[in-house]
């Protein structure tokens, strides 16, 4: 019996488990099929700035922090696992297409400034001297020194490693449930009819979190926001991300490796759908080809479609639950991977008994539950 | 020993082979991987007419002489396999996207009527009355009656049960190269080292027939022409095949089973490029949903590239070759599952010793082996 079991192998709950075993915590990790959810089809952008939103400056300080500890979490990941995690530190630029693209980044970009964020305005002769594979056609650029990038599958790879030499035991399993005894959390049963026993239950099974069976109704409120994403191969044509508006429509493009590109995303609320549609490849496709022109000779290697966890202010539920006995690291919508090392960290300590502080107070685990929820399970 | 090997089980190599033993011929197919050529990614688009181009009159005539033999063809399979074939004859509507791509389109038809071919003009509206998924964006419009479709991917399976039925032996091994002793083809060489010999040796590679090692120089002159295609699955869009020209550029949306669709196809001369590349899946699907707007609810199933065996004059290469032992079923270029029932035919008719007659003649094997040549082996 281990002290902790984390339901979920993906980047969240593998981070969590990685940092916990490190604090001497016996930790097990379930999942049938570690590695193949959101985390498989994330970008890796590494964007707090890029990705802030008017009213979310609590999720852009948790962003900022979590950013901070990158550098020495890939480093300690790299030398633990031998894996390559790609970290690119050339910083972000956002561009604009057409005269109506270009007013709304000037107005992300005053709002950036008002933040006092590292956002510098560029003409678009500075866009292409900075990636000369960019279209003529750009209106506005702005650039943002403080993001980076990392390969995704490349993190999983190496905290899955990590996670196994610190001790952390990895289970197998498909998870039919969680075990709720007394009004407490006291484990997963399998769909095996295996049944595994903890004193706390870390759920970070991304979008399903919510439906969990034995999960109450309510305490977890996530739900599935499907992104569609390309991958693509050839011709490196980016130093860095670059982060488009065309047309009114939001495109990324990430470089990684020597040769490799994502581009993404879609974000659809319209449940478990996991069909790749055409409509969403195309507008992917014409999107990106209208900004980096020379895409179209790249070869498309993958077309892929997960669901993001979902919240209602799009941030994280980070700690305890309504249901004691329960933790929960997931709701991280489309920061999963940027949040790691941040959830990891505070996860770990909620763990080990210690309080938490700092930016993440703000996104504890039972923060959407009503009081009579809370009442119900007190 | 058989008295015939072919080598290639795709479409061409497995109609000849099924037809040959059927008249009591030992026959041997020899390939490591049947049906994964251009006869996995053909849309099965059985047409004639809309494919016919000034100065090919010769492959109309051989491309009409084998629909005529489809639907017994079809039927005899059919009833030999247990597959379903899929075979449509709701006709084709070859579609004019603006006003230039309308004038292309009353070129064509008016070729049609020349070739005495049964081709309607229609109206925009009558256009949609067929095919109420057409945008109403549409310039202009021909019906052509007689086309078909059928499933390439069921047609080669009923192929290879037929001809296993009728005792054709499949070798599933890699072909390495043609014997030749003597200035005569004597059988085939794998590459795990066995050598299979026979009287005579059908070469049905596709694409990749003129490359075979032993082949003389120039006797084969087919070249890879590449094709990309999507197939798509979803709402029944489409009654039968639609054919577009959008702003020059040629589509073709072909449906099959109840709620799938092929749409395609580039032409690429860029050799054995195997590339899926982001702007052909662009192109393909812009246009797709330009001239059937609903395309983009569909879910993108496969992106696939294949090459297409090409020739000098389009036409294939049927019969004896310039070389001694040396039979032909190969340079189909875009009519190979068109052709198919014609080459079986025509090709077991050469192997029995039987002279050719007919559309079939003017197709020779050995039509572009140069006098020359012919002698080297006479």
């Amino acid at each position: 019996m281990s002290d902790v079991l984390v339901a979920g192998g993906g980047v969240a709950g593998l981070s969590v488990a990685w940092r916990a075993a490190q604090r001497g915590i016996a930790v097990t990790v379930v999942d049938d099929a570690p590695g193949t959810g959101a985390s498989y089809a994330a970008a890796g952008m590494l964007a707090p700035v890029a990705e802030a939103a008017y009213g979310e400056e609590p999720l852009v300080a948790l962003s900022r922090a979590s950013l901070a500890l990158y550098p020495a979490f890939v480093a300690e990941l790299e030398q633990l696992s031998g894996e390559h995690l790609g970290l690119r530190t050339a910083g972000t630029l956002l561009v604009g297409f057409d005269e109506d693209d270009a007013r709304a980044l000037e107005r992300t970009s005053a709002f950036h400034l008002e933040l006092g964020l590292d956002a510098a305005r560029l003409t678009p002769r500075a866009c292409r001297a900075q990636e000369p594979s960019l279209t003529p056609r750009l209106r506005a650029g702005v650039r943002i020194s403080g993001d980076h990038s990392v390969e995704p599958r490349a993190l999983h790879a190496a905290l899955l490693a990590a996670a196994a030499a610190a001790g952390v035991d990895l289970v197998r399993g498909r998870i039919g449930g969680l075990v709720v005894e007394g009004g407490r959390a006291c484990g997963l049963r399998l769909t095996d009819g295996r049944e595994l026993r903890a004193e706390q239950t870390v759920l970070a099974l991304g979008a399903w979190s919510g439906r969990l069976p034995g999960v109450p109704a309510g305490a977890v409120p996530v739900r599935p926001v499907k992104g569609q994403i390309l991958r693509l191969r050839g011709e490196a044509l980016l130093a860095g991300t670059v982060r488009a508006l065309v047309r009114g429509r939001s495109v990324y493009l990430v470089p990684y490796d020597q040769d490799r590109l994502v581009v993404g995303a879609t974000v659809e609320e319209l449940g478990f759908d996991g069909r790749v549609t055409a409509g969403a490849v195309l507008d992917l496709l014409r999107d990106a080809t209208e900004v980096v022109p020379g895409v179209s000779e790249l070869e498309l290697v993958e077309t892929l479609a997960r669901w993001r966890p979902g919240t209602p202010d799009n941030g994280p539920l980070l700690g305890p639950s309504s249901l004691p006995g329960l933790v929960l690291a997931t709701g991280h919508y489309r920061n999963g991977v940027l949040l790691a090392p941040l959830t990891g960290q505070v996860v770990a300590q909620v763990l080990a008994g210690e309080p938490v502080s700092g930016p993440a107070s703000a996104f504890a685990g039972d923060r959407f539950s009503t009081s009579t929820a809370r009442e119900v399970h007190a």
